[in-house]
């Protein structure tokens, strides 16, 4: 069982230190400390482990350090910054763990572009050794990448030439598109296997500058308090508040946060996942949100919706559908966006709508099949909404006799809580009706199940008699199908209209690498991968597909 | 060996019927006119040579017959339209082909959308019978789709529900980004073995309309006769030009059409590819061109290109690396390209560089690694220097002593041979410095090796005293690399920026179909394509990765 939560006190491979609006976050990998037996975590390799530690430190910087403008990304280990993902753990892991491993640490360097886009907290990548593979990946989410040049350090993505496997954590997609390395430059760049040093990796774009090593921590200090002076003469003097641990109890089928309750039916390989919606006394204010700290319903129920996603990816392979639910009451839902909405200029309410903009797009993206059920007693509406509109479809009851079974919109379904591709989930449904966004957004009031048949929002709506049998129908259908055909077809009908560097690294960087994750020139008994670091070579089929 | 020539007296599978401005195409599969054991062509399924027959008399229409204004696609059969691509083809080819059949069927739906956009020509599916999998694939590249209401006729995407693999060519991208379905609907569709019929299929937009039986003839002729009322008021009435088979000359190692040549090296896996330029006598007027007909150069040699493209893919999968050469005179091919562009407006000229566009595009999907070698002779101008463009890297040879190596631009890279997203190979290279395509464009006269090193248009310039270690070194290194890695690479490296319904098609829905049918869920001995048509049940691993 592998756990998502962490807290600094806990860190076993990162020193984080806060200066005033500065924070060094250094990298310390301690090699036994892997999160499975079998391998060593040499030179600053990761592990799945280490990197729920990163993500971690990223979030909490949001919520617990507000103050902090500027992140330097550094390493505590002699003339390494970091070797990237550890070549043995990946060697020895189950081909589903890999993409899972892949999928998760590549929403965390998402996750450092998201605070630096919409928080502006500068990320800058001090390079006090070579980065290599993931290690540089890492580098180039960050905004400014800084390499000191004592004759040995360089940048690379050595996985195409030793591992026979792609840069694969947006590696590629970043040199390309972020970074808009030429690409005949990136082609010989992702080929070599030694990397480039200082003077060629600026001039190629690949850093941002070299400095000797006498004088690499002053340059990098007159980098960042010149971020920092721009940033703190922008007037950011802020407390954070603590985000505890959270707390959830478990059985064999089931998990259970304070609003969030998975039941597992193992046998049928499906979940009910049930969000409770707020309490009607939510507060109005940023004073008294901040007073409340992470106990906020929006905080901490999106926190516990984000661990219990990863959760049922990592530890629940086998189930491959989840029935979205939700319990409460509509209008202290709508309560609560209103709060959300008029104060999304207060940092932390910023913060709290990223957040759950970012949990959102976990979701879009878990290879599991999702529909929501929609019955009396549900809240669906606004933020909750959202959670229908990512399913890949919907079933509302339609009773007139029943009591109340409705949904609603909220002005956080207009824009704050954007797909990966940019999109709200609105736009991405009305993509043949656009002028369908504004008439849903403007409705009044409730939508029952017929007006939001009418409106589209809903894809069935079963009466009381066929209710459940169909709900029970598709529920079989669904999970009797291939769950690899399942998670092809879902990756491409949730991403319809444009693209992102996010969606190309999720859509098309990710297929690639787990076609190659998969084929026995990576993983076959003679594959590059199996026999990274043994004396045989390895073999290859020169077969090009 | 797979020829991919073929002429409208060879077709042993589709029908042509020239009436004016119309044309009807009908499919009447031969099943047992299949290009290999093991399999029979029931139902209008399909194999690799029913569908270079239809890339076949797709081109022709173009050329030789420019007067049709409206393509009817339809089926001889009844009550069937096609049941897509054969399953127990699929099941018995290697991944390899697989991959490589799934690409030449999508290139051949993207010229009819192509055909479509800058043709203006018409393609209307009239389904007289039900259309599944890659039969309604083919339905939605068509512009309009009209079904048969006949109490049993369907449109469906049985790929996930029965095959355990994705309805891969196109389809899955088509439903949400040009249909513009909505995607708990698209989902529905995708997962629903039988399909929908024709009232809730218009509904939903899967198709434009449906009509009973008895008037279906009837209907879908009233609406040819609109688009080609429409069209032919435009005024267009004109004469095609012949298509004559490509003559080529081959040996164990070698093949040479009159401009184009390969010579293979099998044991260093490579190959080199000269395209040699025009004569200097090339025709000025348009009038002159359609006397000569296809044994114009732009025509004659773009042709041959896209036949050795299609060889070297599907003969030669060993070689995995071609050296792009040219050889001739700057000059004459700048001559060429001025005649192109001033005439663009003149339907033949339309079609010959919207052809050559097309032949750049195969060559920039193909999954092979290119390198461009421009030596003294070498003629890498104007739409030559595309080859140069959409090479992996270049090298250009740096010797002053040397006779003339120069390259050169033409009006032709600023738009007439876009990539698949849209972009020049211009715009692409220069994503970082966007003022740059600009400057190249602007620039007098030859760029020797300094200005074009320079002006970023080239990788490497070696001297003459490295030049040939260098070639050889770099050709070892590329071919000793994992071939899986090299097309996962290459294919996020290719194509940076935007993204279009093509490249979307051809990244992200063709990567994830590769993963999957390699699954064993699909392809292993329980799979479900192993098992279609056997008494024997799928056996799926559940496990959701």
């Amino acid at each position: 069982m592998i756990n998502f939560q962490t807290s600094p006190d806990q860190y076993k491979h990162w020193k984080l230190r806060i200066d005033g609006p500065v924070a060094q976050l250094s990298m310390d990998v301690q090699e036994d400390q892997t999160l499975a037996e079998g391998y060593k975590l040499k030179l600053n390799s990761y592990d799945l482990g280490v990197d729920i530690e990163l993500a971690d430190v990223i979030q909490r910087l949001r919520f617990e350090h507000p103050e902090v403008r500027a992140v330097v990304l550094t390493s505590l280990k002699p003339r390494i910054f970091c070797a990237g993902a550890n070549i043995y753990m990946l060697g020895t892991s189950s081909h589903a763990f890999k993409v899972n491993f892949c999928k998760f640490t590549n929403e965390t360097r998402c996750a450092i572009e998201d605070d630096s886009r919409h928080s502006g907290r500068r990320y800058i990548a001090a390079l006090n050794g070579t980065a290599s593979g993931g290690g540089y990946e890492l580098a180039i989410a960050c905004d400014e990448i800084y390499l000191v040049d004592d004759g040995n350090s360089a940048v690379s993505l050595p996985e195409v030439p030793l591992l026979g496997v792609l840069p694969g954590t947006g590696g590629l997609t970043r040199l390309v598109d972020k970074r808009k390395i030429r690409r005949d430059r990136a082609d010989v760049f992702s080929t070599l296997a030694e990397g480039l040093k200082g003077k060629r990796a600026k001039e190629w774009g690949l850093i941002d500058d070299s400095f000797p090593t006498s004088k690499f921590q002053e340059e990098v200090e007159a980098r960042v308090k010149k971020v920092v002076r721009d940033e703190v003469q922008a007037g950011n003097s802020r407390q954070g508040i603590k985000l505890n641990p959270l707390q959830f109890e478990s059985t064999n089928d089931s998990r259970a946060y304070k609003y969030v309750t998975v039941k597992l039916h193992r046998e049928k390989r499906y979940a009910d996942l049930t969000m409770r919606g707020p309490e009607a006394d939510s507060p109005s204010t940023p004073d008294e949100i901040e007073k409340l700290g992470d106990s906020y319903w929006p905080l901490r129920a999106y926190r516990e919706l984000d661990d219990m996603l990863l959760h049922l990816r990592v530890n629940e392979p086998e189930i491959g559908l989840i029935c979205l639910r939700t319990e409460g009451v509509i209008d202290n839902v709508i309560a609560v966006d209103q709060t959300l909405a008029a104060n999304r200029d207060h940092w932390l309410i910023r913060e709290i709508v990223l957040h759950m903009a970012r949990v959102l797009r976990r979701l879009d993206l878990t290879a599991k099949s999702f529909f929501a059920v929609i019955e009396p007693g549900s809240c669906f509406a606004g933020n909750l909404l959202e959670l229908a509109l990512s399913a890949d479809r919907t079933y509302m009851l339609n009773d007139p006799e029943a009591a109340q079974t409705s949904v609603s919109v909220s002005e956080l379904n207009a824009g704050a809580l954007p797909m990966s591709n940019g999109l709200t989930r609105l736009q991405s449904r009305f993509l043949a009706e656009p002028e369908k966004v504004a008439e849903v957004l403007a409705h009044e009031g409730l939508f029952d199940t017929e007006a939001a048949d009418a409106a589209g929002l809903i894809t069935f709506s079963p009466d009381d008699l066929d209710w459940e049998n169909e709900i029970r129908v598709a529920i079989e259908e669904r999970t009797s199908l291939s769950p690899d055909a399942l998670t092809g077809m879902e990756a491409s009908l949730r991403f319809a209209g444009p693209e992102s560097m996010d969606t190309k690294i999720f859509g098309r960087l990710t297929a690639w690498q787990n076609w190659i994750f998969q084929r026995p020139n990576a993983v076959g008994p003679q594959g590059a991968l199996t026999n990274y670091g043994k004396p045989t070579q390895a073999q290859f089929d020169y077969k090009r597909t």
